[in-house]
């Protein structure tokens, strides 16, 4: 049996990260491809505790117990979701990863880069493709704004944060380009998803299947 | 201001922790020295939070998230507890530490002794003294029975997870000569108190104070 692939999406609020990857999920499914769908932090029960406590806002952790809460919900993520269905042949479709620790811990929060990056190298496990949606700041908060509902603990920050998430995305994104893509999101849904469909294509597609396998150890 | 020192006590179950802790406290503080009693898991608001979903049980966790909610835990306790007090010229007595983590998901459980050395040299903080008490299968089980009330996870586990465990101490204690003191715990109270009293005067006492801060890189 082929292993499955292990895509993530990355991005600041209000990059479509869950409409696009709904609609990535619908594509493979219809081209025959098994998908799992999930997101962090959570996509595990221990790791759904963890996400709790880390969104819940009751405790105000230091900065390298809040990176190793991420990274100990990421580790039961991995073992309890991620690796049995990627083993099954299932690609996994995973709402922020451990991109989004390095860009809102390390250059939102000012936590140690350098720490994040030891436990991203620790972890051992890293996508085979990262889509990274970018949108400036005005398309995102409209979008945040159109979504209603509770603003979480980030989304509570203010706008110099979320610039300097953004700038964070798109170095990450820079710095690795043989597993990210850097996509602009502020155009419409259907625009969006397309270039996610070619990144897919490109990246993923039958034609590369015996060089780039759905887990690889991460080049740090 | 003189730093404080950080003194740690390990050991299996049954081994003396607690009551040899305060007995070490109070010989301190009868000497003017300010001292500061905390555990792991726990010592902090939200270390304690950790350690109740820990040791609750309630989530059969895998072995890196375990081993990093440890860190998670033992991080937030040192920011917001251990180093506050040194750096207030406080000595800070702990019942466990890394080595705990080491002994019984390392050599206890299996966990990956590797990944768990690693989280410790990351962890940039290590104690200038420990105490590794070592007592016999018979003579733990004596004082669990004594102790009374109820188990937790732990002390459910069976003989020979204890037999690991307590190799594991010996092996950790015999690595580290420069940091750690292996004494044998099953004499009386008052006999094992006083060869503490000599181990932590010869380790720190007046003579010593410029040669060993409180706080040190670990030598791993």
């Amino acid at each position: 049996m082929t292993a499955g692939r292990f895509i993530t999406l990355e991005g600041g609020e209000g990059a479509g990260k869950t409409t696009q990857s709904v609609l990535l999920a619908e594509a493979l499914m219809a081209r025959g491809v098994p998908v799992l769908r999930t997101r962090e932090p959570g996509g595990s029960p221990g790791a759904e505790l963890l996400r709790g406590i880390l969104l819940g806002g009751t405790v105000d952790w230091s900065a390298r117990a809040e990176t190793l809460l991420h990274f100990a919900a990421r580790a039961e993520h991995v073992a309890k979701t991620i690796q049995p269905a990627l083993e099954a042949g299932t690609w996994v479709i995973c709402d922020r990863f451990f991109d989004s620790t390095m860009a809102y811990q390390g250059y939102g929060q000012g936590a140690d880069r350098g720490f994040i990056a030891e436990q991203t190298r620790l972890l051992g496990v890293a996508p085979a493709l990262t889509l990274v949606l970018d949108v400036g700041e005005a398309v995102a908060v409209q979008r945040m704004r159109q979504r209603g509902g509770d603003a979480d603990r980030y989304e509570r920050l203010d706008a110099a944060f979320h610039d300097r998430v953004r700038r964070g995305f798109r170095e990450i994104a820079a710095a690795a380009p043989e597993r990210c893509v850097l996509l602009d999101a502020s155009g419409d849904i259907q625009a969006v998803h397309t270039a996610i469909m070619t990144a897919v294509w490109t990246r993923l597609g039958p034609d590369q299947s015996t060089d780039r396998p759905g887990l690889h150890q991460p080049q740090t």
